[in-house]
Order: C-alpha cells, then sequence, then structure tokens
C-alpha cells in the first residue's frame, strides 16, 4: 500500500515523524510537507506563487521514507502530489497530521491539515486527518498512537465512498473510547483585538475563543472531546445545505 | 439595514464596486476589502500575523460608504469586522464579490470569496456570496446586475437558519433565469505542470481543468451555468457527512 503523508504545522513538527512512524508498519511512505508552520490555512492554494518541491536526505530511523518538502499550503501539497510523483498512480490512502491542536468543530474549517483531506477526496483518495486537543511543539502523542493504526485499518476495510474522508480528534491525556461525531456548532469569538505596535500604529492579532452553540448534546465532537473519547467525524467535500426544498421560490425560468 | 461588504480580488476590483453601489440602494455600507488579490485563499485566517485596518478616503461617487482595507484575508475581513466596528451589533447581512470567476463545484472550498461567507454564518450573520464566471479584471457584470438586489430580497424575506449561506454564481452574457442548485461532483486535473525558471531550478505553477464527474446530472450548480442560468447553491459551515450510520463498527466504548 503506498500511503502519502502531510500536515499543517511543517514537516520538522513532532506530530507528523509519530505519523510517519506509525504508517510505516501499513505500507510504503511518502512525505510531502510544508517547509514551516501553515496553521490556519484551510484550503488556500497559491494562486501565481512559484512553488519548489525539494526531496530531502532521509531522516535517521526513517531511511525508507522519501521526504519533500515545499514553499506552499498543505492543500498545494496534495496537488503536487499526485502531478507529479503519483502523477500515474494515486496514493491508496492520505493521513495527515499528527496536528498539534484541536481541528474539531467549526475548526474544521480553517485546519489546513483537514484541507488536505478535503483536496485528496476531491481527488478520489481515502484521507484521514489526526489531530491532538495539544497545539504545544512537545505534545504527547502517546495516548492517540495506540488508536491511531487501527481505525485506520477499520476505514480501509470500508467501501470507499467519493468525497468522503475523516477528520479524528483525540482529547489529551487519558483515552476512554472511541465516538463516531458530527461537527459540533459553534463559533469564535473575541478574536482580533487591537493593540499598539512599537510605533504606536494600532494592529491586531488573531486570539479568541470558542463558543459551542450546543453543549448539551451528547452527539458533537466536542461532547467526545470533553468527555475523554476520541471523536471520528465523517467530513465530506460537498457544502451544500440540502434543506433546500421550500427554496424554489427563489428560482425561476 | 446594515450591510458588509468583502471580496477576496481587493478593494480596487470592479466586482466589489459594482456590489456596493447595489447594496446601497437596500441600507447602509460598510466595506472592509483586502488590500490586494487574495484568490484561493479559502478559509485562511491570519495565525501571528499583525494586521492592520484603515479607513481610507470616500470613494467618489460613494461618499456615504464607509471603506476600510486590510492586509489580512476576506476570512479575517469578517473577523476584524465583527470584532471591531460591528462589535456591539452585527451586520444585518454580508455580501461578499462580486467574484471575478466562477465559484460553482469544488471551486468553493478553494474560494475567498465563499470562505468570508461561511465566516460570517459561523457567527450567524446571513451571507451571500456572488460571483461571474469571467476571471477577467474587465469582467462585464451587467447582465447579472438586474438579478442581485432581487435574489438579496429573496433570501432575506426567509427565516434565517443558522449556518447556512448562499453561493450565486452567474454565467457570461445573457442569463435565462435562476435555478435553485447543488455543488456539482468534480475534480482538478493536471494542476501543478514544472517548468525551468531563469536560474534554471524545477518550479511548479498552478493552473488546470475542471473535470465534471457528473455531466449529465441536470440540478448542478455547473449543469445551470452552462445552460445560461444564475445557480443559488444553499451552503453550510457543517461538513459532517450524514450518511455515516454503518460507522458504528468504528467507535467503541
Amino acid at each position: 500500500m503506498k500511503i502519502l503523508i502531510t500536515n499543517d504545522d511543517g514537516w520538522e513538527a513532532k506530530g507528523i515523524r509519530v505519523l510517519i512512524r506509525l504508517m510505516k508498519q501499513l505500507g510504503q511512505v511518502t512525505v510531502i510537507a510544508p517547509d514551516g508552520a501553515r496553521s490556519g490555512q484551510s484550503n488556500a492554494i497559491s494562486v501565481g506563487i512559484p512553488l519548489f518541491m525539494e526531496k530531502m536526505p532521509a531522516i535517521e530511523g526513517l531511511e525508507d521514507v522519501d521526504l519533500y518538502i515545499t514553499n506552499g499550503t498543505p492543500s498545494d501539497c496534495i496537488k503536487l502530489a499526485v502531478n507529479t510523483i503519483f502523477k500515474e498512480q494515486f496514493p491508496d490512502l492520505l493521513v495527515s497530521g499528527i496536528n498539534h491542536g484541536s481541528n474539531a468543530a467549526i475548526n474544521v474549517i480553517y485546519s489546513g491539515t483537514m484541507g488536505a483531506c478535503l483536496v485528496a477526496a476531491e481527488q478520489g483518495i481515502p484521507a484521514i486527518g489526526f489531530s491532538l486537543c495539544d497545539h504545544h511543539l512537545d505534545a504527547d502523542f502517546s495516548f492517540f498512537e495506540p488508536y491511531i493504526i487501527g481505525l485506520t485499518k477499520k476505514i480501509l476495510a470500508r467501501p470507499h465512498q467519493y468525497g468522503l474522508c475523516y477528520n479524528i480528534n483525540a482529547p489529551i491525556g487519558e483515552i476512554k473510547g472511541v465516538r463516531i461525531t458530527r461537527q459540533c456548532k459553534g463559533n469564535w469569538a473575541d478574536e482580533f483585538p487591537s493593540y499598539k505596535d512599537a510605533d504606536g500604529n494600532t494592529r491586531y492579532l488573531l486570539t479568541g475563543h470558542f463558543n459551542n452553540r450546543e453543549p448539551e448534546a451528547q452527539d458533537t465532537d466536542e461532547w467526545a472531546l470533553a468527555n475523554g473519547y476520541i471523536a471520528v467525524t465523517p467530513t465530506t467535500i460537498d457544502i451544500t445545505e440540502y434543506n433546500w426544498k421550500d427554496l424554489t421560490n427563489i428560482g425561476s425560468e
């Protein structure tokens, strides 16, 4: 099995190194990752920007893994991969991450990790994004690790559905089990406080907190994570709202 | 009515000027737009990058419109707006565009125009993205214009549903009518051909063509556009794939 790996924290992040080591158990691994952090890049693509893709020397202990880095986004990584190395035959699987930080709830639409999965799903490639709810550089992936191969095997054993991928998030610390979940409704608030820079100019820097709009619901990714479970959310590239039937008055011939 | 306007082609684009002029008929307009082109920025947000937001002099003929520009993305524009000017009371409507180029089918997930709409929908603000299938700087919006106010009024007359926004695309030239559509299945191909730069380095530049995976289906945005209709696609921030029922074997207690 040919496995493609990317992330949005950059090729040197701890999370992607853990994922490479694990995926080697399942097949032949190729990595194409950004040359540095690309957090919050969603499905951004580099329009009009020349990209490089450079093959790197083997990483110690990972000598049989092909590693490429690029100045592009996570979405660019997948597009580069399927148009170069995998042009003749697509990989059997794309795994993205392990992200340092949650991609649950509305975070999924801002996530470069999941952006890469959506591009793979667009191309018909099975894709799984893994994220741990700890954004620290030295995050501890050890509780999450024992679940990753098993979840990947279970997903690959299912019939593949075009446009589908999986958003898998894990809580910090000990894990009680795995829940199939949906994306929790909620919004970010207080995101761009102003401050004065060294020259006295008003500037704005992204921060904020998540406001859960359905804290009582027990089928959401946020509930699972808050209660010690891994959240597996099936995710689609089709963002049509299908509750559209009463919209017919808007159309006209 | 307070109307917020943004786009991803930058504040100087022809499309946003058309939209500002039209929306003045419906209420008090505030514009926050990127200081230059941000095409393909999807829901990218500026992590760790100080943003400015500068009030610009009034545009001739648009003296009663407040205009701000920023070095952020379209998603940043909405976040800045709701955390500064509209902190006390959110706008009644966000309109984004008019984009120079199609945001139909899979393009929606890469679109900065629609990215802004998704951020507004996250905050509970009604949002509509307008796009014309012509990426030229001097694109002709005149056939689309007569539909924009009418469609906006019809959408605002409906009960608001949290998380919902509208992706409205128009074909080039004469328009036969309006269709309610869904996002067409399809993928981009041949996207990153390589070339040698002036120094002989191999580089990759984004291009490609869209591969429609369901050309026979008549309820898609691509079909409507190819047949001379405006495509109105209801669009959601919830990208859960709800055909998940047979996934229960993946979960565990």
